[in-house]
């Protein structure tokens, strides 16, 4: 070779940027950011108002019988082994069983894959639909994991906006004009992550019909199931599944607080059985052959969770996300600078706009949430990290008290940077 | 649209082939279609020879420090949230002073990353590593997960074999005629799986410096690090860090008999920073951004696992390890057809060249283990699922009077299809 310089002589091996683009637009990568401007020198405590993991607070401990039913798991010996592809049976059967309780068709174990998390399932579909040229519909604001899988899959994504005027409702006319015949799918949200809404069963409806029409897959996140409080009840997609194939997500993550425990579920409602025909559920277990599984003890503690928690230990935490989320829907009101467009009645969300010109020195919702750390030792997350600008993610699961304490810092913050009149 | 086909009439998501393919070729996949092939009327247990989880073994049982561990970490309901992307602190330092015993330099928490299973890790690594026209190099026999992974993620596959006259070594001049400047990596498996060696210091040696001739790195799956009964103590190739970048990946699986907790690692053997400098670290952290965590209060119990296993249970097992790989090997070489060209000394498994010319009716490895099933209810894999036709891979970590009863029955079936002289 000329000039002696042997390729051999180097490094061979260097930075996958395909990763670090995909993983640069997650809530935690901005999270991390916010946070870098804390001021450690404030001795207040820092009040999390950015993440939805409330599993640290008192009110949101779980049910002692979630406890446990994992250790009688772990005590019994009989789930050290390796679970299969799908799942351990009596589990997927648990997760039919509860899921069908919602549902007009009964599910079969068969229609269910046990996951990772919701996270493991919406890469898991989203994997399983990927193919060269082909697109996915988005709700904008929506959770940026899924832009970030699509990403990483080739997966093309397109936006349509949920309408703040409406409720948060999907724009289905935008949802038409978007598609074309290498649309895939399109994902909604419910209960909503960001915008704390719920999706009302005529709404929901019509994004069955608007994508039968469309001829492509409704993906229903419903990681926040049963988390709502408001005037409308939870409704899961999965009850249109003879209109349309519903592929539902969730996990226990958010209705029993164990985000760290790390199952969840894929579930096909598709009583016509479309995604077999189509070979999406072939997809799905060639997907889950090649990735990890969910501990298998926690899966062998699915079913006492899912069949024996009181009744008492869900109204609890309903409760509680109600206190909380009236307490941040009062007191933001009270702030001139951002406003609410709707109160929120599901998840553990809302959105809230930002009124710059009421401010005086905030560039943007970053610059907002920087700024707030740096003086108020709050966190909040940009709007920007969910697709919307100028606005901002408040979590109001947390300890009601230091929910209080938040807000009453960030309207000190407000003031302090309210533009003179 | 001519013919009035519209295309939004028909279902616009259809199968990934690409997942598919990948999937196929996984040892649960090949074990699942020998299986197919058992006889239910058979009256006789089903003797399992097929995989590597001894789990529900009672002389496989785990320690019941682990299971207290996790069952602590459980009830202080202090791992209910999320973990970090990378793992909690205490979970990592707990590996960096385990593995650090055997090495020269010392881990730091930073070096380690925690992942669902040695599963997740080896998934990691190659993501982090695939970029357009790379390509890896993976021993022949080998595991065929790095293949399916290696073809999802468009990682070009090169083969080296090992060498069965020399107890398994790695044919070093194969990596070298094999590797190109597009070449990122080679991987070993130490204890071997599926061949049931165990590396000796001077090899490994030489397997970094040729490692650092091409400007590779080295990948070292030591999944079944510590499970050795032979000779050769178990040498973990990070030892080799400073002369070419190791990474290391680990679980709990293998050594607590446990693979069902999902709980593993990948570190950093890389005293030089180079990994750091060529961007491999940040590709690494951004894969375990964009999936799913081990579960948080498995990684809240590992300092205590590793810490606190009372020696006793690692004799244990490692001694039942010994005798089953006795039995297994004095018993092949009563059986003519089928030879052992070196005695196992670590891991779960060992390979048994087939020798056709003295069988009537078998036509390969895969026509072997079909027949088998159905007639002696006993499941071996197929040498061709591991890379090698016309071998064979027996577990022998199962309980050892099972695996006599096995063995016995592999006996039978190969004398009732002897070529008669
Ligand atoms: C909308 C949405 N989907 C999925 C997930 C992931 O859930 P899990 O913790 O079960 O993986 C989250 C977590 O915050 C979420 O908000
Ligand atoms: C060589 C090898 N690597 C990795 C693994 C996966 O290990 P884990 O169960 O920790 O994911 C196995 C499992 O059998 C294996 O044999």
């Amino acid at each position: 070779m000329e000039n002696g310089g042997s390729p051999r002589n180097q490094w061979c091996f260097k930075r996958n940027e395909e990763l670090t683009r995909a993983s640069a637009v997650t809530v935690r990568g901005v999270l991390n950011m916010v946070m870098e401007h804390l001021n450690a020198s404030d001795p207040r405590p820092v009040i999390p108002l950015g993440h939805g993991d409330p599993s640290a607070f008192p009110s949101f401990r779980t049910t002692p019988l979630a406890e446990d039913a994992v250790c009688a798991a772990v005590r019994s010996a009989k789930f050290n082994g390796y679970s299969s592809t799908v799942g351990i049976l009596p589990a997927r059967r648990a997760v039919a069983e509860y899921l069908s309780k919602d549902l007009p068709h009964k599910l079969s174990p068969d229609d269910v894959f046990l996951t990772i998390g919701c996270t493991q399932a919406l890469e898991t579909i989203l994997t399983a639909l990927a193919r060269p040229s082909a697109n996915i519909l988005l709700p904008r604001p929506g959770f940026p994991y899924y832009e970030a899988i699509a990403g990483f899959r080739h997966l093309e994504v397109r936006h349509f906006d949920l309408v703040p005027e409406k409720d948060w409702e999907v724009d289905l006319a935008a949802v038409e004009a978007l598609s074309d015949e290498n649309t895939v799918a399109m994902v909604i949200i419910n209960p909503g992550n960001p915008c704390g809404n719920v999706f009302k069963y005529e709404h929901l409806k019509k994004v069955a019909e608007t994508a039968r029409k469309l001829g492509i897959l409704v993906i229903a996140d419903e990681v926040y199931s049963h988390l709502t409080f408001g005037g409308s009840p939870f409704v899961p997609m999965g009850v249109f599944g003879s209109i349309v194939p519903v592929v539902t997500v969730g996990s226990i993550s958010k209705r029993w607080i164990v985000p760290g425990w790390r199952l969840g579920w894929l579930v096909t409602n598709d009583p016509d059985g479309i995604l077999m025909k189509q070979g999406i559920v072939d997809s799905i277990k060639g997907f889950l052959n090649i990735t990890s599984d969910p501990a298998t003890f926690i899966q062998g503690a699915l079913p006492q969770i899912l069949e024996n928690t009181p009744g008492d230990f869900f109204l609890k935490i309903v409760s509680t996300l109600k206190e909380s989320a009236e307490i941040c829907y009062d007191k933001i009101k009270e702030i001139p600078c951002i406003t609410c467009p709707s109160k929120p009645e599901g998840s553990m969300f809302v959105m809230v706009k930002l009124n710059l010109s009421l401010l005086e020195d905030i560039k943007d919702d970053t610059d907002f949430c920087c700024k707030l750390a740096t003086e108020e030792s709050v966190i909040i997350l940009p709007g920007v990290a969910v697709g919307s600008k100028y606005w901002l993610r408040v979590t109001f699961a947390i300890e009601p008290s230091s929910l209080d304490d938040g807000l009453g810092r960030i309207k000190a913050f407000c003031q302090r940077h309210a533009k003179k009149q």
